[in-house]
């Protein structure tokens, strides 16, 4: 017999909750949540509930109460005005006090005598003014004066169906038996960044303006201004240590480099040292501090890449043996995926004895690169780098420097792409540069913004990678650059390019392959990055309107609509009063038309009244009046409408 | 840096799992449990896992591999041979050795030198010794000596490419840093009865031969061998305590009893006693037991009914009365539903302070009717005492007299149900009483049988109760009277009806109300007990085809089958090889015909191969040779088949 048997009330199946409360859930600071839970009690008496909450700061918890909906489901919304951890948790009660009014306010309509009522009514009030202040004290007392002299029995049954005494009851319940989940559940509240940005990755190697010169962090200083005014806001760059020289990688990813070859970033450490090193070639650790600051003074962040592998010239190689898997001829052990070999990268050993030292070290990489200004990390494919490592990493560089974001660029099996989210990844790349078609789209969107998902996994769309040239771009195509970067950009809140290459509509395959010709992954390139193009028009008019219309700035607000046409996607976004209706056409060749269902019940407009559409990329304004709006996009014109609704 | 950082592998969201393993599931002594689990590691390497399992009362686990599903899903399988608590959870692992024996292979192939691999190989057969028993050690030494050989490189790479090197390689698992599950789940199993059960409901103060004559359980004896010929093997009482005299209710439920009315058997406790003791008009606690013995020589099982409520006469009023509640005036409060009362009820205040002996002296209860020889009870409205006491109390009752049966009476909200079944009760009254059209049916059928209430709620179908007379039978239309006992009977393994009232097809209501005229819950009544009709001998042959039938001795495995017709409802049941479908005819007046879809891939026949068809009831037998096969229900006929399909 254990536990408390007053306690009449069940509270369970609290949302949102992730895997019975083993992982937090997500949010940005400014934000809501609204935290439902299953509340009842045996037998039919009148419960209540409400959610505590508290800041990691705050000792003290707050409340607000519940609200019910059907089938003993209640729901409460609380701010998030803090970055960090709030906990959260539900208690329920049964309410004596509300059951007795309700039974009293029966028993009067059915003509009974009320004196026993009239008492029990004047003992709810009575213990109630513990939990009273000085003038409702005054005041429950005057009304228990009534209720407990039998002279003023007309008088003391208005005042027990009087709002007032229902005011008292609602304000000061009798909690001692109330129930509390059996688990406090966490949210943790990232800056504003974690959940709007926009990505630019190049490879500063590649940032000079002279043609055939390894760039530098100067170079890429002089193309900040290009980059700002096109609008984005995060300035991504693939690895800048130093690069291992013995199995070298030439250009086009062949196995043996040419002299003179510069090798691969990702191959990192050689004699001039590992992760906390820079390549020469770009600079000093100064230089790119003064390209961090002045990146600042365009609001562009820095964003470095976080690869932990080695080349075989990794000083990490020499000192710390026993972080390598050595084979039983004491060769070390380099990547492979059989029959391939990747002798050029020795992949750490996760499984080894000295896991500890390996982890601080690992995280001591954050560390120096934090004091050096640095809140932004991708990283290279987290899902092949333990799972128990990551979890506490985050966990720490974020405690010690908050407002860290981590993406993790795991392009892999679906449930440990959503691990690496629930261990602490702020962003995820996604499917997205895969999923091509209209019914994709939709399924892929709603799975990441209806699901479970939505609490912790906050997608980062790119329609290209370093990485990755996908198929669908390979011929190309302008209307097809020109939609899926509208889409990436529209769809998600969080997005990213890798330009200049995306921008100039650079297409070329390595044969066969999803990956870029002459890489850049390999070689230094030269690129025209003063060009313009109707991509680079779209990608600045897209920025701009992103950063002006709150409805682009969440990914989870997106509801699509019908069109009957499965070239035409259409969805609303909506925050607050901002409307946001995305046209996309999907076929890059032909013209497509369709009616749109335009959702006017979320709009608040009721059919045959006007309303005005303005579309954002051409400045044209369109007058609508109905819920199915005709929409045409032609072969020769853009194939996306960017509209933003006015009501 | 807590926990072990060499841990890789995450095992997550196993089931069956009922809210983060708060509750158990439950099955019956010789069933089995599907275990699922997600299972994965970072990187490539190869996982495996197992289910954990034991019995309460062995110390050593067991376990048995898992499969894996598809999406990192795995599966495995265990027997549940034993009644009372199993305990399971999962292990997952890192199978170094067969990823490396995949990578062997593949390297093979493309023709590279294998001498590190097969020195790797060897090492691998090192670690497995210490767990292999002297005839495998013997022979892994053996393979070692091969592998380690350079002169007997090709004896060596077939011996690693072997079958051999692969059996062991699943038989010695190297788990030293596998991850378990961080919960272990449980299972309660429950003797057969709980699984399978019919049950037959009536007043034992109505079972005299003597028309105006108080019942005996001496009258009850007498009525055995008709009821156990009728098929039924569970014989449940109302209540069978002493009545109270105070504020006792007349016949019809009217306020004020006349002299001579036998008052409300709900109304337990008078100056003769309480839950303890028997009304003297059925007999002694000898006369009791004599029955329980005679019921169980016709392998019949007395139900008792356990109902937490006091007349104002119940010795605890005096002895206990800090376990009722007082109002201001001094006066007991008794059962209220505002502005109804029910002054000859007192309910128990579960929120007393002295809760701890009350909850010890009812569980005290059901310990003293179980030293009687009862092993099932039917729990009155249990949705209006403490959910607390009741987790405790049955799972007091259920270690002290194992195979303790509780059925739950709660007609109430949805979660209020299935809270009581997770808490412990071993069946549940439920919805079907009311559950009439085709469409009504198969959802609240798919709800029970397919959703996660298949895993601790076990239904009990009533078409009527002593309580409750449903509006669809009123009419006292035969073929309704033959389809909502023969669906209680089929679509359900556990089923009652309240007799003889429903077999005699007496039907008047309380007018304007779902109760009876006349109801024996007021009055004693008496009945025809040898009165034979249409329904009696469908219930005799349907509850004769149960005993041999195992697929109508289970409800999950219910399957609907197409017939495109909403008066047909069509269900298909198999265990093993016994099949059974059945067919019902909802419409009671007109003729209904429709083609039927058979299931034949789970019959494992081909279109166009003959099978029998044998209608249970009829003695009918059909020749089927197609998927679709025409059916057709006569008005003037019996409005269900009961097909069993040989094959």
């Amino acid at each position: 017999m254990t536990g408390n048997g007053l306690q009449r009330v069940i509270v369970e199946h609290v949302s949102p909750e992730i895997d019975a409360g083993r992982f937090y859930i997500k949010r940005v600071a400014g934000e809501t949540i609204r935290v439902e839970a299953d509340i009842f009690a045996d037998g039919h008496d009148h419960v209540r509930g409400r959610v505590l909450y508290r800041h990691e700061s705050e000792k003290k918890w707050q409340h607000v109460p519940m609200q019910p909906l059907f089938n003993d489901r209640w729901h409460a919304t609380f701010g998030l005005p803090k970055t960090g951890f709030y906990f959260y948790t539900v208690v329920g009660w049964v309410d004596h006090a509300d059951t007795w009014q309700e039974g009293f306010f029966k028993k009067y309509q059915d003509t009974q005598h009320m004196g026993v009522e009239l008492l029990i009514g004047a003992n709810f009030l009575e213990a109630m003014l513990p939990q009273a202040g000085k003038a409702d004290q005054k005041e429950i007392k005057r009304i228990i004066g009534i209720l407990r002299d039998e002279s003023k029995y007309d008088a003391a049954i208005n005042l027990v169906l009087s709002k007032e005494m229902h005011h008292f009851i609602e304000l000061y319940p009798d909690i001692t038996h109330a129930t509390a989940y059996l688990r406090e559940l966490k949210v943790y509240v990232d800056r504003e960044k974690a959940g709007f940005s926009s990505w630019y990755c190049f490879f500063p190697r590649s940032a000079s303006p002279v043609e055939g010169k390894h760039g530098t962090f100067k170079d890429c200083e002089a193309l900040l201004p290009r980059i700002a005014e096109i609008g984005f806001d995060v300035l991504y760059f693939p690895p800048i240590h130093p690069i291992g020289e013995t199995f070298r990688k030439g250009k086009n990813n062949v196995v043996n480099a040419l002299p003179g070859d510069d090798g691969v970033p990702y191959a990192i450490g050689s004699k001039d040292g590992g992760h906390k090193a820079i390549l020469k070639d770009l600079g000093t650790l100064e230089d790119f501090k003064h390209l961090i600051a002045e990146a600042a003074k365009h609001d562009l962040e820095i964003a470095m890449d976080f690869a932990i592998q080695c080349s075989p010239d990794h000083p990490y190689v020499k000192a710390h043996p026993q972080w390598f898997k050595w084979r039983p001829d004491g060769t070390v052990q380099y990547a492979e995926n059989p029959p391939k070999k990747y002798q050029d990268i020795l992949p750490i050993n996760f499984e080894n004895d000295d896991w500890q030292n390996l982890w601080k070290e690992l995280k001591s990489i954050l560390d120096y690169w934090c004091e050096q200004g640095i809140r932004i990390f991708r990283v290279d494919n987290p899902h092949t780098k333990s799972f128990g490592f990551w979890e506490w990493c985050i966990a720490e560089v974020q405690k010690k420097y908050p407002g860290t974001i981590f993406l993790s660029e795991a392009f892999t099996k679906p449930k440990v792409m959503k691990e690496l989210a629930k261990l602490g990844y702020t962003q995820s790349y996604t499917y997205y540069t895969w999923r091509n078609s209209k019914h994709e789209l939709i399924e892929y969107m709603n799975e990441l913004t209806q699901s479970e998902m939505k609490e912790y996994y906050r997608p980062n769309f790119w329609p290209n990678t370093h990485d990755i040239n996908p198929y669908i771009l390979q011929d190309g195509n302008e209307n097809k650059f020109i939609a899926r970067y509208f889409m990436a950009a529209t769809l998600s809140s969080n997005y990213g390019i890798f330009g200049p290459v995306y921008e100039l509509m650079y297409h070329e395959p390595f044969p066969g392959k999803e990956e870029y010709l002459n890489s850049e992954k390999y070689e230094v390139r030269h690129w025209d990055w003063n060009k313009r193009n109707r991509l680079t028009d779209v990608i600045t008019k897209v920025n701009a309107a992103r950063k002006v219309n709150p409805a682009l700035q969440i990914t989870n607000n997106i509801r699509f609509c019908e069109t009957y046409n499965d070239n035409l996607l259409a969805y609303y976004k909506k925050k607050d009063n901002n409307h946001i209706l995305c046209i996309v056409k999907l076929d890059p060749f032909g013209k497509q038309f369709a009616h749109v269902q335009t959702p006017l019940w979320e709009l608040g407009i009721s059919p045959g009244q006007d309303f005005n559409v303005y579309d954002i990329l051409t400045g044209n304004t369109y007058i609508w009046n109905q819920e199915w709006n005709y929409i045409q996009l032609e072969a020769w014109d853009l194939p996306v409408h960017l509209f933003r609704i006015e009501v």
